[in-house]
């Protein structure tokens, strides 16, 4: 009874989907969207970066979030625009959420939109929001067995950010073991190993937002 | 669209979660649903409780994940029952998923059944299996702000498990403020501060187990 239903609110969502990545390409805008569970740091990689690169980029961001505007208000505090969706209980941003926030920004001049999805491992990943790429977070606290446990969002993901670092010495976690399952899952994931407490590596991710911003210059 | 179909699916859910505590009742098996973020330490809880109670009850346990069985066969270490559930890609355990697991338990002599759920901190909450009691799980390496941007999984569950409080000296958690936004959503919620790698605090999460045990003494 299930899966019909599901298969076909996925085929609508991917209509909405092809014409958001038509409207992020007559703009030229690079569009990721950032999937972690709950707490592996989103907002914080986000604050850093909005931060870090705001002498490179024009960035905006889309914050998704079953309620409060608790994180739209942490990343425009770096002075970039924000929007904030509040899916009221459910558990992914699809297309038509999307759509609804560009509503709310200005996308004139802006280089990088980031979508920060609702904190969950398994949903988001299906609903695609038009992104040029998805960008998985895990964070070292989470356990090493989670990229062998939840293959598909690092099979369907550009990047992995691995985050955390600076609590390394005090989990039992496997880098390696955690990095393996996910380039099995994804030969080509690129993989950053950063703190976004300490700021730790963050110039791995910065250095790959960069070529992907290059690569999409617009036309 | 979506709305309707979630409905339906939530009503026929809940029929079978109440043929489910119908046999529960029957048994006087006290049955726990235990549901977290990927990675709380939902595992790891269990692991615990199935060792240190392993004089005083008989457990069994019903695993649910995307895929592997790395979990049913950690907590079998213990020696109590265990079952895994995958569900190739689903978020959530449903009580259909729960009744097909019981025909792989022999519920004989059983005293708490626990069920631990897909890791994710959304779409398991509204799916009833059947169980006496939701038990949250919330890790200090998540951040302060979960039960306020989460607050429906803390307004139904009946006891809080605040895990890895091991790590407080190395986070910016303030447990405080997530105990106040978990008790706002529940008033009757019981906390318990825990490390399941040190065992601190493990005898008052035990306690609740038992007078929940005592009050569900079979006919």
């Amino acid at each position: 009874m299930e899966i019909p239903v599901i298969r076909n609110v996925l085929e609508a969502n991917d209509k909405m989907a092809a014409q958001l990545r038509g409207l992020f390409a007559a703009r030229g805008i690079l569009v990721l969207n950032l999937i972690s569970s709950p707490g592996a740091g989103k907002t914080s990689l986000l604050e850093r970066t909005l931060t870090d690169l705001a002498p490179e980029f024009r960035m905006a961001v889309i914050e998704g979030d079953l309620q409060t505007d608790n994180d739209a208000r942490r990343v425009a505090a770096s002075g970039a625009q924000a929007v904030q969706i509040n899916t009221e209980g459910g558990c992914h941003l699809d297309g038509n959420m999307v759509m609804q926030a560009l509503g709310a920004l200005n996308l004139d001049g802006v280089d990088i939109l980031f979508i920060e999805n609702v904190g969950n491992l398994v949903c988001p990943v299906e609903f695609d929001c038009g992104e040029d790429a998805k960008v998985a977070l895990l964070s070292v606290t989470e356990g090493d067995d989670k990229p062998e446990k939840y293959p598909l969002l690092f099979n369907l993901a550009q990047a992995m950010v691995l985050n955390k670092v600076d609590l390394l010495p005090y989990v039992d976690f496997d880098v390696q073991r955690a990095e393996k399952f996910a380039t099995m899952a994804n030969e080509n994931l690129g993989v950053f190993e950063v703190s976004c407490r300490t700021g730790e590596g963050l110039e791995g991710w910065y250095n790959w937002l960069r070529a992907r911003r290059a690569a999409k210059k617009p036309a």
